[in-house]
């Protein structure tokens, strides 16, 4: 990089040094003021706006980000495994160094408990370490090299070589209910990063100031470490415009989302319609199906009951695989699993939800769902202005089958029992539905036999298939697959979290004869032995 | 499979046994008329009809043919790896059993000379083993396995599991110039099935017969090996419509096609506006340029030459990996190269080509590139109907960075020069460029710095970097990359030959704390030595 855009890095880690949230943009390694109308943070507690204002940014201001990202790409990508995974620790250390004024900030903006935001900062620190490993590991590039074969007839193999290498500048959308872990440095940017793009990052208007802050130590991780100030830059605004802008850019290459169905299609709308497509990776709606299987309903209802009233309520219901719908056969059992749930829920409290608008929205869906003619309320709490209380409905398999409207995700504390008059019914509800991010079947010994003939539907349905235990709760490792068919995401061949997630931002190149000195350094002779390739189609670490 | 099923796919196969080819649909294992129009295949080089008559299929067909396949899913997707690697050494053991039939059957509908088709069967046949082999080998599936923690604070790491399954039924477009190598048992069919995915063919309606002899060796090898009919169908008709059907139908999850810009993109568009969009995977456009470096044209331009005319001119110029662009510096070096490609290329006569309708599309395209007031014309042979002469033309730099139709495809023996004033418009044409399939350099030990520096752009361009040798002759091996950013495909994350293609059409599930007798056996611990699979992050056969 330019001793210049050092110097621009370097002023904008000095300008930050106090934690003082300006209510700017960031852009070129440097604070900016969104050139747009002004917003501000609302504190869904006290439901009082918080200072300072921040302005959307403008058509040339994205443009500008985009720009930049794109002469980043090439020295950012051509850094070694070693010096990005410095990269992302460095951004985790800087993220730490913000202390307590970032948890303060993000408690405010978005009515989260402070455990749950501390344990969210050691999430998000975590996934940039394990990116980290990752890197170091190196199989990510997945190299593969076929052996010249000169003597081959009717005509030799030429010296084929492959490796992964990034898709170039990514536009990531921060999330709503997770603002840190799925936000400015969360999953996405982690993953991008990792794999050797630049990040222009769209923060969520409701929690500006959060994202602002967390921004900022990006920012100062990319001076640190001697990067191009283009590797990211943090756009401020309200609405779509700046995201559909944004993804319309011809220097983005690709998209990460977590939000909902409406924006998430949106931009894959927008993504279509571009000259050159780009490939969009929105996690958008789930209902994580929770099947009680006969003989654990049996023997375990009640126990099954308080687990998933927790479950449900966990962060005022406010997961992406939170399980709002119940499937099991009806019967004695199931109505003793309902009461039980029901006791379990009306011990809790409404709580408040992120913002106004979630929370208006939750309470506008308990409210459509109740009214359906087929649909029995259980229990529902009361939910004040901007709070969420627990509700619990159910209704008959064959109402489910026949109104597709009883799919649609209420995203909070909300669930639907569907009653089955047998197992035929049950996988036929299963078949019926549509992708999700989890299943999950609470099940004892004798049920084995009734879950492995559902284990090929839900295969073909989710992402993740857990047994005996509840779906939020989120491991990022390895294994993970937080993705699914639409409309659980976009596009049902990623995960979100985890490992696999970089695989999302990468894409082959092949080198037919090239020189040693002109390959890159993975797919060279002289790397034998420090990396896993695959040699004439065999994985081994010579 | 039922009894009956396994009749109806023997009844196929007997019907079939004199290798008479009978106008037929392929469904569900059995021979059927397409309930609609009929049309015929056409000799190129006789420009003569060829009996006999085939019927375009029906909506209700189609519709029959992808309910099948998606109820062959499950079945066929359950197989073991050996069993599926059996499957298709089967298919490759029918098509060899189809004798020179087959053979003489292509020639006279594509025009393309007996030894191209000898070799093209023996690539056919070689990459369904190849995908046998990698199914054997079991690592396309991605196992991965992070053991629990029970103890683990503040929260127990539950088990975690992971592989790749297939995505579902795919829709296979045959290309018109590879009648086996990338058509009804081509390399998308062959990743698909290796993928565990059934296939429904759009059979190309140049070649019909051809398409039947090796469908009819497909629902052959289904019912050898005891498959739900519904594994293969093959699909016939002309023009749009039962493609978009196709590619519209709920139960398709995933297409593969190969042939023009203007068809790829339309179907993307539908994929796109389905209630469940599916990725497509279209192999469309590309003019891979050839770089001639300033030392190598110094050192042996008239030798490149020579070897350039004749990339040019294989097979009439009809491969997608056809070197349409020339770049390099302006001056005598340039110019005894254009004389030396012109001289080479007069020699060269006029050849038949796929269709009349590509014949014609090639000499309108010759004759607009020819129009452009900054091109000059350096040879062009006589193209008589049917057939297609080389033709060679040049440009300056100035001329091509203005009007963006000089980068339009021209589908055969054509080729532009683009003389730059210096290295820097050399990259600055790289630069300019769409995505491509290939990129060539022609390069002496001198050029190496020159090269390294080029090196980048190319990368974000093309899906294969070449040096010293010529695109065409795509080699199906482990690090193949047949793929590129759009135009040259779909989704440049992607590659169609090779066996990395059959990852366009996997998925990852997750599962989380199932009990070993529910997991799939690469997932159990039994299986620990028998395959590749990645434990806490580290890749093992333990």
């Amino acid at each position: 990089m330019s001793n210049a855009a050092s110097n621009v890095a370097n002023n904008a880690a000095d300008n930050a040094a106090d934690n003082t949230i300006t209510g700017d943009a960031l852009i070129g390694g440097v604070a900016v003021k969104g050139a747009g109308g002004s917003f501000q943070a609302t504190d869904p507690a006290l439901r009082a706006a918080i200072e300072p204002a921040f302005h959307m940014v403008s058509a040339a201001q994205i443009g500008q980000a985009c720009r930049l990202a794109e002469a980043a790409f090439d020295p950012f990508r051509a850094l070694s495994n070693e010096a990005r995974a410095a990269f992302l620790e460095t951004v985790a250390a800087q993220i730490l160094a913000l202390g307590d004024a970032l948890i303060v900030r993000a408690m405010a903006e978005s009515g989260l408990p402070r455990a749950r935001l501390e344990g969210e900062r050691g999430r998000t620190v975590g996934q940039l370490k394990l990116f980290a490993d990752l890197l170091r590991e190196g199989s990510w590039a997945d190299a593969r090299i076929d052996s010249a074969l000169p003597e081959r007839a009717p005509v030799p193999r030429p010296d084929l070589r492959l490796r992964m290498i990034g898709l170039g500048p990514v536009a990531v959308f921060a999330a709503s209910n997770f603002p840190l872990a799925f936000s400015v440095a969360g999953g996405d940017t982690a993953s991008a990063f990792a794999a050797g793009c630049p990040v222009v990052l769209k923060a969520h208007s409701a929690h500006p100031g959060t994202s602002e802050l967390v921004g900022r130590a990006i920012v100062k991780a990319v001076a640190q470490c001697g990067l191009p100030a283009g590797v990211f830059a943090l756009l401020t605004g309200t609405g779509n415009g700046i995201g559909q802008g944004l993804v319309a850019h011809p220097a983005i290459k690709a998209v990460g989302f977590t939000g909902s169905r409406s924006g998430g299609t949106a931009l894959m709308a927008v993504a279509a319609a571009r000259p050159v497509p780009i490939p969009v990776y929105a996690e958008m709606s789930s209902i994580n199906p929770f099947f009680l299987m006969p003989a654990a309903l049996a023997s375990r209802g009640a126990q099954i009951a308080a687990g998933f009233a927790a479950s449900l309520t966990m962060g005022v219901g406010q997961f992406c695989t939170n399980p709002g719908l119940v499937l099991a056969i009806d019967g004695p059992g199931l109505d003793a699993f309902a009461d039980a749930a029901a006791a379990a829920l009306a011990k809790v409290d409404a709580g408040t939800m992120l913002t106004a608008g979630i929370a208006a929205a939750y309470q506008s869906g308990v409210h459509k769902l109740g009214a359906h003619e087929t649909v029995r309320q259980v229990m529902a709490g009361v939910s004040a202005d901007g709070k969420g209380a627990p509700a619990l409905f159910r209704t008959s398999a064959a109402a489910f089958l026949s109104q597709h409207a009883l799919q649609d995700e209420i995203f909070g504390p909300a669930a639907l029992i569907v009653a089955c008059d047998g197992i035929e019914q049950l996988r036929a509800i299963a078949e019926s539905l549509e992708g999700q991010l989890t299943a999950t079947i609470q099940m004892d010994e004798a049920d084995t036999e009734q879950v492995r003939a559902l284990l090929p539907v839900l295969e073909r349905k989710v992402g993740r298939i857990l047994a005996n235990g509840f779906p939020t709760g989120v491991e990022v490792s390895t294994a993970m697959v937080h993705g699914g068919p639409f409309p659980a995401t976009s596009d049902g061949r990623s995960s979100s979290v985890g490992t696999a997630a970089i695989q999302r931002f990468l894409r082959p190149v092949c080198y037919q004869n090239l020189a040693q000195t002109l390959l890159p350094p993975v797919l060279q002779d002289s790397a034998a032995g420090q990396a896993w390739r695959r040699r004439d189609g065999a994985l081994t670490r010579e």
